[in-house]
């Protein structure tokens, strides 16, 4: 049964590139969108920055539905009252979310969530900007959001949280839930921590940068795709799971922890990252880089849904 | 055009889950095999151990040519003499190894590499087996060898090196170059880097283990199988590519490094890992946990084909 989102009523804030890809999702899934930007140019080019994201809809999930209805709002309070959702993708900037959030507050009905995309900052961080900080949750997308599926999410109220994680799984999504607020989410701390030894093998001379990225893709990265982290090493401690591993392994993984690198970004660390990339690029766009990132993408998305993941 | 390794001739030492692996793997590629474990009863049932491989690689590469010739060696004499390629799987102990490479070395014939697929240990720790120890090279599959597609190499022979990389590809494997022999290599220091993180978050309180496992799989896992974790930060800095991200986002990056966690693998954590990947098996066992892998893993490969990674 392709999933369907069509009784959904939803307020995208920010008609930039991370608004663009929430409202082509949401809506090819046959919610209700009204967007809102506070420039009234930004909004004028979302069609436009909605059409690549649409057509990629279109192949990740061709069978669901007629696509919901579409509305440029020029007001907050058009986009706002009546939304079941609210995803807010202003700048990363705490005061000028806390001014938004004084604005959409008042106009919010009773069980509406509001629904930050941030990614540098924290519910605690924004939480502040609200009379009732329980409307409030953070529901950080992973880059490009109508096609990697993570919506990583913290908040406190257990029943605006359920409802939101209703949305984003009619959405096809997967929401994650925190624990515990941590600046990062969980996927920025894993993606930052597995870059500073990426980097740390580059400034020491073990491997160049199209060296480290192309074994990710063919290796550990191809596998994460599949496997989480913890359950590769359940099963690296045969019969005898994480435990078989932990009492056999543990002391040597934890002296492998210890040597890890510690690198810092100077100018000539920097001059060989963009040398690498630069060469790994071969004369690629950004452009044609991010087109062939979404048909690889797809494909491995279209391919998950004959043989599941782990 | 399939690849083919049918002119090579391959002996295989150590007949257990890794040596069936690659004697799968280069055999469906039109290989020659010549397999040899010092156990009889290894080698008895290494055909049955390569059943599984063999039918997943009529899966992943179906076009390819006739099978290779296997033969069973009960002398590791009639498995060296006249190999191109010699792929060690002998127990992770440099002394063993080392009393190997001393009956190895004079069987090899001239142009002959000795290949090591050593995880825990260095080419400096295996080379003083030789007395030639330009004949060595370190060939780290990430598991399992047959459907990943890394192999992660070191020597000092760049002409060795060479050769060897030409029946990897021949057996569409991907071989990636270390400049510097480290110990886990590429990948199993990006590996152990993300788990230190995953497990600090776990320690403290962040996520459970099958949450973040299910962040990693369904996010940034998934991009790194298309996408390079420093291609990433390019695509990640908009039209000033890596140069603009590190210009805009370095400072911060170093702070969130800096923020990241070192867990320890106390009591308490354990518990906690066992008892989340135990959650996330929900019954199943390590066998079937594989099984899923497997299939997901040869989905994705298949879809690489019409769309390869960036």
């Amino acid at each position: 049964m392709p999933q369907t989102a069509e009784k959904y009523e939803i307020a995208i804030l920010g008609a930039g590139l991370i608004g663009a890809s929430w409202a082509a999702l949401f809506q090819h899934h046959g919610a209700n969108i009204r967007i809102w930007d506070p420039k009234p140019e930004a909004l004028a080019e979302v069609a436009a920055r909605m059409a690549g994201p649409a057509a990629q809809m279109g192949q990740v999930a061709p069978d669901v539905g007629l696509p919901g209805r579409l509305t440029l709002c020029d007001s907050l309070a058009d986009a706002v009252r009546g939304a079941d959702l609210i995803q807010e993708n202003a700048p990363e900037n705490a005061a000028l979310k806390h001014q938004l959030y004084a604005e959409v507050e008042p106009l919010m009905n009773g069980e509406a969530v509001l629904a930050s995309s941030t990614s540098a900052l924290t519910w605690s961080d924004l939480s502040p900007g609200l009379q009732d900080p329980s409307r409030l949750i953070t529901a950080h997308p992973f880059n490009p959001p109508h096609l990697v599926p993570l919506v990583e999410i913290f908040g406190t109220d257990p029943v605006r949280i359920s409802r939101a994680e209703q949305i984003y799984r009619a959405a096809e999504r997967v929401p994650v839930r925190l624990n515990k607020d941590a600046t990062g989410h969980i996927a920025n701390r894993l993606a930052s921590a597995l870059w500073r030894e990426a980097v740390f093998m580059v400034q020491d001379g073990i491997a160049d940068v199209e060296a480290i990225d192309a074994a990710l893709v063919n290796g550990p990265g191809l596998r994460w795709s599949v496997l989480g982290a913890h359950m590769s090493y359940h099963l690296g401690g045969g019969d005898g799971g994480m435990a078989g591993y932990l009492a056999h392994l543990g002391p040597s993984q934890e002296r492998r922890w210890a040597a890890l690198g510690n690198p810092s970004l100077s100018a000539d660390v920097q001059a060989e990252l963009v040398a690498g990339v630069t060469r790994a690029a071969a004369g690629r766009s950004i452009c044609e880089l991010e087109a062939t990132r979404d048909t690889a993408l797809i494909a491995a998305l279209q391919a998950r849904k004959d043989a599941p993941y782990v």
